[in-house]
């Protein structure tokens, strides 16, 4: 494993690491204290609440309409990123372990941060919470961690907090714009999740351009056995992205339909992904990358319009193109994005996360605008695409303007938040690897050693 | 890796797999098209539906009553079955990838020939779908993987793509005939899943026979990091094969029961198959092989009678005897098999699910036959066994004759229309591997490589 | 792989392996034949149940309460503590397949003893099961696997087996204690769980304490992919621990608030781990140990209070001291307790569970004393606290010092419980490993070989 203390000085993080940690956690105790309070439905008042509302089974609690979809988010978060990340060679613990940590911290963050713009009751001056702010806080995260795709392997475990501070706020102001202001429909998060979190991720890489990452080019493929390990977290997003994008949708049909609609997706990505991926190859080989990523495009590409009637066939055909266009994104443009715009983008999130995301946006605009009352009945109609209160005189065709703005809005927040956080990550103080450290778990991470006996007493 | 110029032509699937890959999807997009729909309970005619229908709550619709089964049978499907077939040492890309790609393509076309056999709305013409039919395409599904189990290390992925389109056809075709023409309960599948795949899989196997396979002999084994992500796949089987048998059991008592009952019988099938792996090695050590399939045969003989009131004791007995036969076929049947009938199972599915499926036919015959009103009362017999409609004067005995001729139209399916799949799978157009190449991820893997800086430019 | 025949005789494992796994299965098909039967929600009456009780949809059968919950805590038990323990580099088949050998004969004990103190109907004999005996069976195995973890590595499977006989005994005696007599709430297993099941396995290693372990040194540690499996086991507990505290709460706000609190208090433990693992390295390098232990400490002491209107905020709490006093057991007191009181904890059960689980006790035993009816409502406090029928005069404060006095109670018994089992398994008849052989699979596991053509007859 070399000698130590040849290291270079600066990744040291005895400091930096423990104390953001302590300070953030107890920062997030004070503010949760302050705050954070369990909503009627998580509430010992329950009983009660039923009894005022006329509600006659405790299966009318969100909680059993959403905590099985919750559950499947999360593993997306944790294990489906997380493992997704683990690729490189000698970079697993790195993308298991740091994808942890932001998720960890981003979560709490996210509870409030969201909390203060949609849960706030101005009464009282609390966010109560329940099921469904669990899952905005797991989506919250999202952002964050695709945006680590772009950074992984060069940017310390202090930058990486940094990231996810500032892109969790990023995110609930860009969320509140686009669903509050704007009152556009996005379920599955193409644009708020995925658009923002992509682009906000590639301008952090662009601004922290490594000229001399090559230095540790002999770290940055994967061997045999990381592939598999990341083929668990592909399975894992693959899998439960029909949750993902039902899991705040409407009760009843709203969710049904937004899981139907991605598993179609999902399926039709594999097959596009496999046929480019073995065009681009001489004999036609399939390229693990491909494999591990493009097939996922389909699901991030249908986030927005999940819970439109976009017939099972639209949605095939979603995944169809999508699958296609991540798949010759990986081939074609990241390598070029990488040479002429000096952009690092370690997992290729421009071509699973910022380019469908916003397709997504855009598809969802599509939909919206064609929408019809024959097709989605008038309740329906008016439930799916959100048209009341103050929205009632919305057209299909206005809402449909409206998702595209919100996709632009997203976008926008992502590029210019990220080149912001990313001068702020240049300050010299983060304990980031040199040229030649990068993708080497060793500069983090402790040795593998033995786990009792220790002290070395026999 | 070797020097990727020596490879025999005939692996070249640059024009086969991406021909095959877009042709197909594309027929799915056009079918989709014509016939498929959201069926009432995901249609945005949801609110109405429900107001004509007295429906006073979301939590009917039968999206709340499956898709937690779904999804945990979503998860047997790609990461069980996927991750099973990772064991070979160089193989798991092939594994876990082929896997993924079946699947996929085999839902799409399951949900058509499914629907077209039990969905079909004869006024419209069209199939609806809602979360049943999710469930019932990834149970066809799995009747392939089975198959693949049969053949992983020795074919293509355009002749596995072959096996998946005839294998999902015959399926339909077989489903159809044994729960509606024979009305046949089988709630998970041993006989129409697990029989008639293991069968299906084993005539393949048969058919394609390689007199030479000796010569890939050193890539057969599994190194100690495979046999660990196999078990990935043997644990999530079975810790989900309890909602793979109640996944589209009755609402109430019936999923309750067949969850119940799968529960107790796969628990009982560890520990006589450690007891017989034990059993038969010279030192009493445990056989890898048997830890992560036999493990599982209880699961797959309790599907067609995981709805009964075979009471969990019943349970138990038939995971006990399924957990012995089951080892017992990979200590001796296997060998047996390949040296007398020249049958080379890669993954032994011969023990795991085709004599397992066909006793779990046989199994729920008697069951089914032993049935009385002073068990089931009045109403639950008719509906556990299904006798209403035309077959309300079915007696449980002759419904019991009716579920072992059921299992015998499953076996006779899988090795009629296996023999003929393998036939075509021989024309020599599919890019099979040499004998030479077989468990081999190079013949259609690319070699790991640098994700960034791909072209070399620095 | 070295030359099998020079391995000590006493690890002979041939008759007492398959002896103990028959004799115990068949007295469990016996024993359920006896007395096990399915319940009315799980019972083919049901519908008859259903008409006579007025209830008037299948969603208000419990299944659809717990069972996705349910399924939640089966991965925990076999995926999250199963692969947990594959991070010793030779004893991955060990870690993963006796732990499963381990909660497959626990579950089957466990519905028998947990069903004859808490479900058995004295009218006729039975034991009538549902999804909630299913959830229990699972917790009950989780006190031996908690064990299984202070002896990994340096115990036969069948003296595991005799630790999981007398572990459910023990655990089903010390829950009809501390639940019913004691009537302690206890939810996700603080006390009867973890405290419970961490001292027996403390008290069983001790007994057990191998002077020359020494010997086996250069297997103690991980590898670099052992550790990233571990992180499979670590990331499943972390991510459905919120299930695991919530299963058998209260139906309604009882899981919902169970939910929530384990969530945060999780969160928490993630940043105060990788605080302390920092501070705890020269240059303040991650240990790959506290990041897949230290990291769930906040799951384990919320347990007993997760249904407690602890606050969100409370949680926060309970998640950071227990991060930070779970990671300093792992850096000062497992190498103290071993050097001192010789007691060797190959997995730090310690830190994880024993000491965790005791302060989630008497943090239980404080929130329980706070609690008021201005926080709870009336009806929440009886049905949270559980202060009904016989219990109703008990006031908050009361049921406080029955908490501690449960955690008390819990501890006793593992210490006790486990220093006999430890005197048991000296009798030299188990065939355990010589201490020159331990934490290696090759002592019950056979090399792994090929598949097919296991005969050597080409």
């Amino acid at each position: 494993m070399g000698n130590c203390c040849d290291r270079p000085k600066d990744t040291y993080i005895r400091v930096s690491l423990p104390a953001v940690c302590f300070v953030w956690q107890i920062a997030m105790v004070v503010l949760f204290g302050v705050f954070i309070r369990y909503n009627e439905e998580s509430d010992a008042h329950w009983p009660e609440y039923k009894k005022k509302q006329n509600i006659t089974s405790d299966a009318e609690n969100d909680f059993y309409y959403r905590y099985p979809s919750f559950q499947d988010v999360h593993v997306m978060i944790f294990v489906g990123f997380g493992f997704l990340m683990t690729f490189l060679k000698r970079y697993s613990f790195g993308g298991v372990g740091f994808n942890f940590l932001i998720a960890a911290f981003g979560l709490q963050w996210a509870l409030l941060m969201q909390g203060w713009f949609h849960s706030l009751d101005y009464n009282t001056g609390k966010i109560y919470i329940g099921i469904e702010n669990l899952i905005n806080a797991d989506f919250c995260c999202a952002g964050c961690l695709i945006a680590y795709g772009a950074l992984l392997g060069k940017v310390s475990p202090v930058q990486l907090l940094v990231v996810t501070l500032f892109g969790i706020t990023l995110f609930a102001v860009e969320e509140y714009i686009i669903l509050n202001l704007l009152h556009c429909r996005d379920a599955g998060g193409s644009m708020v999740i995925h658009a923002f979190g992509g682009y906000y991720g590639l301008a952090i890489s662009w601004v922290l351009y490594r000229q001399n990452l090559n230095q540790s080019k002999h770290l940055q493929g994967s061997v045999y056995h990381s592939d598999v390990f990341a083929m668990i977290g592909t399975l894992f997003l693959w899998m439960f992205w029909p949750s993902f994008n039902s899991a705040i949708a409407n009760h009843g049909d709203g969710q049904h339909r937004a899981a139907i609609n991605t598993y179609v997706a999902l399926a039709s990505s594999v097959l596009t992904a496999v046929a480019v991926s073995s065009l681009s190859h001489r004999t036609g080989k399939l390229d693990m990358v491909h494999i591990q990523n493009a097939t996922l495009a389909g699901g991030v590409a249908m986030g927005a319009s999940a819970e439109f009637m976009i017939t099972p066939y639209g949605a095939l055909i979603v995944g169809f193109c999508c699958g296609i266009i991540s798949t010759f994104g990986f081939v074609v443009v990241t390598p070029f994005l990488e040479r002429k715009l000096k952009l690092q983008d370690t997992c290729g999130i421009h071509n699973l996360h910022a380019v469908p995301g916003m397709l997504g946006g855009f598809i969802s605009a599509i939909v919206a605008a064609a929408a019809t009352e024959s097709v989605y009945s008038k309740e329906g109609l008016v439930s799916t695409l959100g048209l009341e209160g103050k929205f009632a005189n919305r057209s299909p065709g206005t809402q449909g303007g409206y998702q595209a703005a919100g996709t632009c809005v997203a976008i926008a927040f992502g590029l210019v938040g990220g080149a912001i956080v990313g001068f702020i990550l240049k300050i010299p103080i983060w304990g980031d690897p040199a040229d030649d450290n990068c993708f080497d778990d060793e500069v983090y991470w402790e040795e593998s050693k033995a786990r009792i006996m220790p002290l070395g007493t026999y």
